[in-house]
């Protein structure tokens, strides 16, 4: 039988909320096994941004990483967020090693392409390049790798990754030499019939059910790419993947992804 | 006979100059065997806080690392700077992971004592506490361990402390499983009589010479505490400490530590 490991990804609304936050690694210490932490930005680079006289460039909802925003989501991610993050896991008995992309090469990326949108310095994945070794070893000696999402292109280049497709890369490129068990945390319960009534949680999505839910307009916005990137990691291997809150990673209320 | 592993010191003027930082980098790359580097922080921190319009503290030289400072030293040396030293040694093919203190809990510090002068957020370390098992697991596994000085007090806080500590504490720490040779670089060959004059080089201090030099103020300044933590790794078991120009560790011409 395969080894397990449990990836774990949580967002920025969990990142931004020091109590939020100081709660989730506590749950995220007691998942037995071996585990990877993936986080996202937040907020924080924004306001960096802004406290230093610049104004954020968002298109659709995305990012633009320019030459000054990249500086700005390298530190905020791969230093303030991650050293606290792994600062607090190492206070409650994780042995965590906050890690982005370029370390031990274990993400490559890819520049995106100018057309038909210039996202500036965002790195695109190819799960085959994941280093599944590294992260191997890593876990191996007894490491919990925390990832933020900055990637590199192998020549020099850091580049701003989406968390969510961090997250389901590594789950997905793992799927090789382990059982995976993707866990994508956020403020609701799950998926929402309803994103106002916490009781009207959808406990099983299939595809079939993910193409009627959009054509209906109860999926849209931001839990759109995170379900794609649940469908495309259940597509590829990962043994299990679940949509839950960022606080009760131990219960049994969540949303599951079935092919 | 001992494993050998050099660990080896950049200061603020390699970090600030991306063209010295690029000739260092490959340099650092050809250095045979185990390696470990340790970075400053340059003049970034400052630059960012100003921007942010907070006006840097300093105190003899030293700064102090209020809240807001803490926030950006993390950002800057755990962020920015060292995954970008990261990206760019693995771009030369070393295989780099870059860290803090916090990461695999390996330098545990203690908040410095308020009195007499209170720098903040500023970290002492023992070398008795540093988290040896980690760093030659990270070693062993045929990971360059990349270090920023950003310590923690393994109850969730981050602190400052000086580069220079971290990589003599890093050196003395070792000293009790690998053979470890110490190389503190910056801008010039080694300790020079005349500061203008690079043909003064000092090619050999040892204790009473370094008690001279400091009585004929010829050592004074940023020096004074290098050669110190120079000589107490020495007097702890390191078996080599030099002193050398960033962009030649590679030739003979340099300052060498004896008892």
């Amino acid at each position: 039988m395969m080894e397990k490991v449990s990836v774990i990804k949580i967002g920025g609304n969990v990142v931004d909320n020091p109590e939020a936050l100081a709660a989730f690694t506590k749950k995220f210490c007691n998942v037995s096994g071996n585990k990877i932490l993936v986080h996202g930005g937040g907020v924080m680079a924004s306001k960096m941004l802004k406290s230093m006289g610049i104004e954020p460039k968002m298109l659709n909802g995305r990012r633009i990483t320019d030459a000054e925003a990249l500086k700005v989501v390298t530190m905020v991610y791969a230093g303030w967020i991650n050293k606290n993050i792994v600062a607090d896991l190492q206070k409650n008995g994780c042995n965590a090693v906050g890690l982005s992309g370029a370390d031990a090469n274990s993400i490559p990326a890819t520049l995106r392409p100018k057309e038909p949108v210039d996202y500036g310095f965002v790195g695109d994945v190819d799960t085959s390049k994941i280093n599944v070794v590294s992260i191997q070893k890593l876990v191996a000696s007894g490491f919990c790798p925390v990832f933020c999402s900055i990637t590199h292109d192998g020549k020099g280049q850091l580049l701003n990754t989406n968390a969510d497709t961090v997250a389901s890369s590594i789950a997905i490129a793992l799927a090789s030499k382990f059982s995976v068990k993707l866990i994508f945390c956020f403020e609701k319960d799950g998926v929402l019939k309803d994103v106002n009534d916490d009781s009207s949680l959808i406990e099983d999505i299939d595809e079939e059910l993910f193409e009627n839910l959009k054509k209906e307009g109860v999926i849209d916005g931001g839990m759109l790419p995170k379900l794609e990137n649940a469908f495309n990691a259940i597509d590829k291997g990962v043994s299990e993947v679940i949509i839950t809150n960022a606080l009760n990673i131990d219960n049994e209320r969540h949303t599951s992804i079935h092919k």
